[in-house]
């Protein structure tokens, strides 16, 4: 049976409890390239010498260049030169065999001397795919793949789309109650405004998706109701600035909202009004205009996703109302959800999180957690990974 | 901090480990009372000689009248009358002090020379409330209120709402989707009738919460569209049959459903219909009808409340609809809710579980629980148990 599913799973029969130790100790350094690597996907590698001992580590930034297999193989021969020979690698993806904006790293490892490399999961990237795997047994090492297979590809989700579709990964955020409304009804009088769904442990939470996400998107509607900053406050170290988009059909924009005046080359509208006077005046707030064929009367979501493909946005995080949810859910656009939910039910007069459906999302594999007396549920709706090859 | 915590839960500091220890066993013994008891608290007790060995165990079942202290003294007094005399006896509830079916228990406390009770809550039926502590206490007896309070309020919370109020606590039970829905669209092609919204396991969570009920209750139209048995399927012993009740204004329930094919003087149909040939049909078939006075055209729920208080009901489960389970909440009628939620989105063209409610439903203290993929929700809306005086 557990043979059965490790070959299921491709996952191969060579590794041992210290291979999943290591590999998590990689997992870790790659996680420190969360808000810097984008549009590279976050890697980290450890390089032990033949007698099992730590000569190297490292993870991939996108500004340093080197990936994180260079980074740790470098490490090595500063400090133990004399002992990669005959060594191990541990990458949580497989080495590239590709010449980017370096060159392929098989061949760094394959020049070390290396006896065996540990991959956690295949490159999504179709150019490489087992590529790296295949140059670096063809050079005579060891290649096992699979180690903590599954924390490694939930670390780059967005890449394994991007690579294969150009178009980001979809997270979507909702933060409801228990009867699924993400507003009180209208008129409702509260001591403060906005009215605040979820808790402060619930909402802290958000943060952290907003700095793993590339971009982040609104709709018009929630600029008019909350206006919203929708800025990564996590205070965690990014490479690029979140994108903060909107989408606004009829350039209803309030030029006195937080998203314009705190505009800084950061922030898009996305709409399919040609009112060149109104994009104009956002225009020279900072704010930039991307004009889009109209799609009964509404923004084209597909062609919005294509253009963020386009400019390396890897994962889009949307924090959008009713419509625009239901209308990501009913396209098929959602890739991943994470719904916030208060445990409070406000009847049906509030602002429900969904209106009709043309079918039924199911979400498998809920992950869930606490935020205060809050709960979060996780879940993966389209597995951007490719299949494994059985 | 501790001392203050203790204090403001009226939690003797003279509680140690060891009657922690005593109290959860006493707590188990009570558990086995579920489903037996009713319309008297379940209730277990632990004695120990005075060198801390176990010399007597029992639990309160109804038809066998003994209270759990009494039970445990008899077993003491046959294998071990010499020891009791300076022994400690764990209760779950404060002894009675008072003449019911049987004489108070603090008179056989007292009478069997124990030095020591601990109690894990005072009684919350105002005629011992506390006196049954203060009578031993006068005989010279220590008595410690307060181990394991928590849990063993939770396993009387329906008594001690009747006890206090006349009429059974309401748990309210709604089996829903993530967006809030208990059943697809209308006109919704499913491949089997009916549509379960959540998965076997949570389905199954549903039997131990009709054992622990004395009545089960639904409104017609769930009858007419679903057709449910609405019986007891844990395979649990209980004493008397789960009453299914049915609110049905105006008589519409079918002669052929299997309520009524299936009543065995435990279906009760309330309703404002004074429709003497429907009444006589039902009837017959062994159904018995109330006729209540019409509110608006419905049953009035107080009424309904008052009658199943009056006949000994503690714990009504309720499993209705849209507009039942939002007039419940509108009312403040409900004490506890456990909603179960399947993480699936049907849309807004699917049945609501709440409709317009004219104020917000806070659920503190929200218990979760898996059950396959969905999640449980507990969580006490009104607490049944009277404050402790401080």
């Amino acid at each position: 049976m557990r043979l059965e599913l490790q070959r299921k799973m491709n996952v191969s029969n060579q590794i041992s409890d210290p291979d999943i130790h290591w590999m998590m100790r990689a997992l870790k350094l790659a996680r420190r390239g969360i808000g810097v690597t984008s549009p590279n996907p976050v890697v980290g590698c450890v390089v032990l010498d033949r007698a099992g001992q730590v000569i190297g580590e490292g993870w991939h930034e996108y500004d340093l260049l080197d990936h994180a297999e260079v980074v740790a193989l470098k490490e090595a021969q500063q400090h133990a030169a004399d002992r990669i020979k005959g060594g191990t690698a541990y990458v949580t993806l497989e080495p590239c065999s590709i010449t980017g904006r370096t060159p392929p790293c098989t061949d760094a490892l394959i020049k070390a001397g290396l006896a065996r490399v540990v991959a956690a999961t295949i490159d999504p990237n179709p150019a490489v795919a087992g590529r790296g795997a295949e140059a670096l047994r063809a050079a005579g090492i060891q290649v096992d793949v699979g180690a903590c297979q599954a924390e490694a590809r939930r670390l780059n989700e967005g890449f394994a789309h991007w690579i294969q579709h150009h178009r980001p990964l979809v997270l979507m955020k909702v933060a409801m109650t228990l009867d699924a409304r993400i507003a009180p009804p209208p008129g409702h009088q509260t001591p403060h405004a906005p009215y605040w769904i979820t808790s402060e442990e619930a909402r802290a939470a958000v943060q952290p998706l907003r700095w793993a996400a590339d971009a982040t998107m609104v709709g018009v509607d929630t600029v008019v109701a909350d206006d919203p900053w929708m800025t990564d406050r996590s205070g965690l170290r990014r490479r690029r600035s979140l994108l903060r988009i909107v989408l606004d059909s009829a350039l209803r924009m309030p030029l006195d909202c937080k998203l314009v005046t705190t505009a800084q080359n950061d922030v898009v509208i996305f709409t399919v009004s040609n009112d060149q006077a109104r994009i104009g005046e956002l225009t020279t707030r900072g704010v930039r205009v991307e004009v889009l064929p109209s799609e009964g009367g509404r923004v084209p979501l597909d062609k919005v996703l294509d253009k963020l493909g386009e400019e390396g946005v890897l994962t889009l995080l949307t924090e959008t109302g009713t419509r625009l949810n239901t209308a990501f859910l009913a396209a098929g656009l959602v890739d991943r959800i994470h719904v916030f939910i208060a445990p409070q039910i406000m009847g049906s007069d509030a602002v429900p999180a969904f209106c009709g459906m043309p079918h039924f999302v199911n979400l498998a594999d809920c992950e869930v957690e606490r935020y205060g007396n809050d709960l979060g549920l996780s879940s993966l709706l389209r597995d951007p990974w490719p299949r494994e090859r059985d």
